[in-house]
């Protein structure tokens, strides 16, 4: 499939097509509150891109958020951080360079992100992404101790054994399942065509994980060793063989988002959509000018203790901080990672008889599995790369997995740094190698791989390293995350399905998860949604999370804007219950 | 299938099915080295189960193993401690309680493990594992908030709907494989019937999940919710759907080794029997006593940090170790785990054109799987669960899986304590929910969950929380372990092989990993063999390396003795190269 016949990647959510970017776009809101409701008080738990996009929405449509962050940072509001894993560090003030802790890059089609983006003047860029000429001069794939210089993926057919095969076969198995079919299908908004065909996506391939479509005929039909050579190089941005065991059909959302989009960033750093949100003027229903920021006095409240969920959903939910402060909501938006559930915030019914969550949710939070994942960074004075092998992506089957190389422009003041060489990108498996080594054992061993890769390179790396100042993070190991977002194993579609439905929780006696309370506690966050790990779909979970409290307070939609849930009955919308 | 007819489990290992214990036990030595070679001084990296049986063998056979340690302890010798995973904690002197960190229990199929404690004189008693009536009083599974007292698993077959099917169905699966025959074949010693039909097994099912193999008509053809509950419920002691993802090679490998069988645990912890290694007196070939302790002058040494391996094996390695030591040997066991060779311990050759391992090993190096796991134990002054629903074991579907209880029986001293409860033991994504958790954020979480299900056992579950002495681990962050042990994913199989080949390197110009340069450094250690987080098979690892080095200074088999190497090219020990 050449670059040009390819249909754009989706906008949307294909196992749940709402055009969320539409429906907040143009000065439209999510709703229309009762007067009698507006200035009703949420509390939304968490600031990351899930909770600040609720609380935009719920402000725009006349409520007061009040919001609550864990997270602190000396330079941030109220000593608190706002941003959840959007997570940029400018290490000094006069650097131009920006180290993402968190969310990196974007893919263009993330129409809700750049949508919000627009409103709050953050600039996106194109990522120098692996593959990606001419953005990317170069991409390194280093495996078994070979070097293999590229600009694009098909430039490894000729120089590596078996990739021509492996790479055919593994595009030839997409078409085969009419992956492009899909994406034109989104594209033209043609969501008949598109209900039908994902369902038997799911329901053939649900069950298989990556590497068992990888190496069965019903799939790629590749060697074992075809399948380590593609997971090494890459089958689309972040995705190698640390990936085998979950799901494909995570896979092939994440494909359906990035198939034959490029992929941004954000120069200033993506904690400037946080701040954004946080500062952003915005009209209420009665004109009146608020911004999230003025509304929370110029702070969040601290970290949440514990949630006291009423049964009754009109009495909302009593929120505990750690200042020992408590206040009563008319509703609650819960946006920390679903493992917080069990490790971190206590939930608990006012009632005996009326849990907080039925069996089933419960059963879809203890059964969510969280991805490790690590980087580490170093900010240096000069892009020292350019011209040189390292000068785009390394990709490597050794410790550091992927190395990239960015230049964020001219610093900002006379002592500033502009380059930033990510040593290391890595996930799951090859993220938990490093998990107990100090900053300074991960430097070195990054260091001592990248300058055997690039052997010219490798006094200048030393130097470099010397000169130039690091910083890491092992999400896992972070206490108010326990991991960079959640994957889905093979079998788990029916938790991830009960998640993304917990916002329609209803007050008629049918939910659509079956024994949820119609309590006023709402799940967000982007392991709520279809595709964890991309911010557009957190954003978009938050909004979800929005209609919620909306319907709950009252709310009906604006005239030829029907929220998130108010399509949900729409057959082509509603996804299945089971694969 | 009822307990009577079951054949029993094998002490063999399935793989590679030679009788380790028979090789060394009734003072058999492991071969016999020529005269001018006695004495040989040989390093041994790491003094877990691998490194100290390797260390004692040689000792035996009549080299000099020098062991180095990374670990500390302020009682071990030299302020080291021994033992690897064998992990006892008597945290108070006059306890008898002792917390086993690692390895905890035992199949009584463990026939080298038996040996060597009858040899040392460490007692091994039966272990109250779940559903082991009549050692263990109770087995409470409480799954969705639902709680089933049993004595055998078969008690839950009419409280729990879908399990009996799912159970029965999970059994008849196993039945159709042959299991019980390949147990059958493997007791009569016929490992010519043994060979093709695990080769059969391994080639059907070596790429399949344990999930599929559950979910599949091939395997046991369960609904999802049926595959939950069994995985909720176990399979086998401590085989939970915290495995779900794994090959179903490697339950099956667990299977052979455990079913029928009882299982162990040393009532005065297993650090015993690294005791018994270091201190136990050995007549060498020139029926001069040694041991392990007064060869190494009391303690071991330091950590290493660098292995300078020489291309010519008969010019050995050199071991530079964290004082600045640096030794030359005629050879070298590494047993720490693997992940270690990326991440701690630098290992180079002195040849620019040699590398120190082929590119197929360095592959099986880089694409092992470990599993995080972590513990979290309460010593108390009494076994005060005696006749409660506590009183065994409970499995659960909350954060703590699998909560054990223990009677050491009268303590050794007037304060001391006997009992233990292990609050949790958990494994992989389950394990992951708490490692950025306190010691006491986990006693409050496990304990606040335990309570909730012994309702009866509330108050004084608390109670003994605030009376007792807890202690916790997480492998993952151990940073001379990270992780507790490797586990195969599918398609992994050929790495398997390759490490556990490793000790063959031979010097005729074909080893048994094509690729692989025959210089003098061996690996050892639970994550070469085919069974992980077995200490019988840690210790049988630890004797093929043995062999491998023995073989290198020029020893022969003992008439009628030959060894692990000596009947490898025999095609009913060969393993297949791949599945």
């Amino acid at each position: 499939m050449s670059t040009s016949t390819r249909p754009p990647a989706t906008d949307l959510q294909v196992d749940f097509p709402f055009d969320y970017a539409a429906h907040v776009g143009g000065g439209r809101r999510m709703g229309r509150l009762p007067e009698k409701v507006l200035g009703a008080r949420v509390a939304v738990v968490g600031t990351g891109g899930s909770g600040l996009a609720a609380a935009y929405e719920l402000l725009r449509a006349g409520c007061r958020p009040v919001l609550y962050e864990a997270e602190r940072s000396a330079d941030g509001p109220g000593g608190r951080r706002l941003g959840g894993r959007m997570y940029s560090r400018r290490l000094r003030e006069e650097d131009s360079a920006v180290v993402e802790l968190g969310c990196m890059r974007f893919p263009d089609s993330a129409s809700l992100l750049r949508q919000y983006a627009g409103t709050f003047g953050v600039r996106l860029e194109p990522f120098r992404d692996n593959y990606a000429a001419p953005v990317t001069p170069l991409t390194v794939l280093d495996v078994d101790g070979v070097q293999h210089t590229t600009r694009e993926i098909q430039d490894l057919y000729d120089r590596l054994d078996g990739f021509r095969e492996a790479h055919t076969r593994w595009r030839r198995a997409l078409a085969r399942i009419g992956l492009s079919q899909i994406l034109r299908d989104l594209a033209a908004r043609d969501l008949t065509a598109v209900r039908p065909h994902w369902n038997q996506v799911l329901g053939r391939f649900e069950s298989w994980s990556f590497y068992r479509f990888l190496r069965e005929p019903g799939g790629a039909g590749l060697t074992h060793d075809q399948a380590r050579l593609l997971g090494t190089a890459g089958v689309a941005p972040g995705v190698w063989d640390s990936f085998f065991e979950i799901s494909v059909i995570e896979i092939l959302r994440l494909l359906l988002c990035t198939e034959g989009s490029d992929t941004l960033y954000a120069p200033d750093g993506i904690s400037r959509l946080a701040e954004g949100f946080w500062t952003c003027p915005v009209a209420d229903p009665r004109e009146r000018t608020h911004s999230l920021e003025a509304v929370n006095e110029g702070a969040p409240r601290p970290a949440v203790r514990l949630l006291e969920v009423e049964p009754d959903a009109a009495r909302g939910v009593v929120v505990h901080d750690a200042d020992g402060q408590a206040e009563r909501f008319a509703a609650v938006v819960f946006t920390p990672q679903l493992r917080l559930l069990e490790t971190g915030i206590e939930v608990r019914s006012t009632s005996p008889r009326t849990p907080v969550f039925g069996p089933r949710l419960w059963r879809a939070v203890r059964r969510l599995s969280y991805w490790q994942s690590s980087k580490t960074a170093l900010v240096v004075e000069r892009p020292f790369w350019e011209a040189t092998t390292m000068d785009g992506v390394t990709l490597t089957d050794r410790l550091p997995r992927a190395a990239y190389t960015l230049d964020y422009g001219p610093p900002r003041g006379p002592e500033g740094r502009r380059g930033v060489l990510d040593l290391s990108f890595s996930w799951a498996q090859d993220a938990a190698k490093v998990a107990p080594s100090s900053l300074e054992e991960r430097v070195a061993l990054f260091v001592r791989d990248l300058a055997s890769i690039h052997p010219g390179m490798a006094d200048e790396l030393r130097a470099q390293a010397r000169a130039g100042e690091a910083v890491t993070v092992s999400w896992e190991n972070e206490k108010n995350f326990r991991g960079l977002c959640r994957w889905s194993c093979p079998g788990d579609y029916p938790y991830q399905r009960d998640l993304f439905a917990h916002f329609l929780k209803d007050f008629t006696g049918s939910p659509a998860v079956p024994g949820e309370p119609p309590n006023a506690l709402y799940l967000a966050g982007d392991d709520t949604s279809w595709s964890p790990g991309w911010l557009d779909h957190a954003l978009a979970s938050g909004l979800n999370a929005a209609w919620g409290v909306l319907r709950q307070l009252g709310a009906r939609p604006e005239p030829g804007n029907p929220g998130p849930g108010d399509v949900w009955g729409d057959p082509r919308y509603t996804p299945p219950t089971t694969p």
